[in-house]
């Protein structure tokens, strides 16, 4: 339905057929949204759970090289060349596990948080305003039944009042909370197209500042040092 | 005990007391390795599996962007800048998932393939060769054993014969596997280091054609192409 973006706020008083039509489009959209939203929080959760499992595994090898030298092995413990070898890996795996604790950092911070924002804050706060439209709708209904009831018998003054003020707050209160809740489905519209692209920037961003960070360890470079030290010291030819 | 590397082979014959307890301290030090190797394994298992689950959770955010066209949104389908400016990231994030993928392969060949291998081909090797050489041995002692009640007794001379061939036969046998164990046992002295160092190796040089793999990718300039895009059709100031 190209064209339409906005419930009219300035008919909700009425509340038209016309603009519970529309309404019924929005909150559809919503549910697609909803939906879609649900499948890629999923998709960057397991991203960054992943990226933070990859940083304590690599972590956990970077440490089983240290403690290589504190093995008890009967054999071989003076071999000083294969354990400063190690170290010299154990070094530059720890330099790598800490750049993959950046970037998990990064990731909870610039992809999962606006994601998870959307999802709890956002779309949870549809869901709560519809809640609460219909409970006011109900609500309005009930004092408007009651009132026409009323009208067919002779009641006294005092309650006609009391049943007539009820229509008006009741009235009041729904009207009050369908703008509400218009507004918030307005703005989804425009918070969804935020919510989408932010925490892909994100992503983007943290790729970016690991990229450098794993340049910076410059592991050619090491890769050829260790193997220099442990060739010249002959430790893989002998 | 340094200076220690080698079970004399031409001992295996005479099967000293000294050259039982050198075999004890070589059962030890294997013993010791295989527990190494076993913790080294399974850290390593953890990042090559991190490493698959990240290719595939960003292979499935890429295609969840590529189906956001596909989606049924009754609103703001017709918005053709929002689609084609994730169908941009979706492009570059498949990239990205092509990177971890090769990373994944990669770490599966030069990481897990020779730490594997060290596991269950030369660990696995030196387990059996003890299972063998104890069966020998003891069959050797069978054989002895019968043949020191056989010189008490007066026995017929075709037994007798029987007897010394089956202590010469098992003999053999027992001196064939000692030798196949304790040339194992020195081998592996050797092929641990190479197991060490070949599995680090391959991780390091995966990290590096993987550094290599993203900055192809250029995500800088990709990040700003897309904000560019973005911007200037006013998707997101809108």
């Amino acid at each position: 339905m190209p064209g339409i973006d906005k419930l009219p706020l300035e008919e909700t008083l009425e509340d038209s057929p016309q603009t519970r039509s529309l309404l019924g489009v929005f909150e559809e959209d919503t549910a697609a949204t909803s939906s879609y939203f649900s499948q890629l929080f999923k998709a960057m959760q397991r991203i960054y759970d992943a990226q933070n499992e990859l940083s304590a595994a690599t972590h956990l090898t970077s440490r089983l090289l240290k403690d290589y030298e504190k093995q008890r092995f009967p054999l071989g413990g003076d071999d000083e060349v294969m354990s400063s070898t190690l170290q010299q890996f154990a070094k530059v795996i720890d330099e790598l596990s800490s750049c993959h604790a950046v970037l998990s950092t990064q990731l909870a911070d610039a992809m999962m948080f606006p994601i998870t924002q959307f999802q709890e804050r956002d779309l949870r706060e549809i869901v709560i305003l519809k809640e609460v439209f219909q409970i006011s709708s109900d609500d309005h209904d009930t004092a408007v039944n009651r009132y026409s009831r009323l009208s067919k018998r002779k009641e006294n003054e005092k309650v006609k009042n009391e049943v007539m003020e009820d229509v008006y707050t009741s009235r009041k209160k729904q009207h009050e909370t369908i703008m509400h809740y218009f507004a918030s489905l307005n703005m989804l519209q425009y918070k969804k197209k935020i919510a989408l692209l932010e925490p892909l920037l994100g992503y983007m961003q943290a790729q970016l500042s690991v990229s450098f960070c794993f340049w910076r360890i410059n592991i050619i470079s090491n890769i050829y040092r260790i193997l220099h030290i442990a060739l010249s010291r002959k430790t893989i030819s002998r």
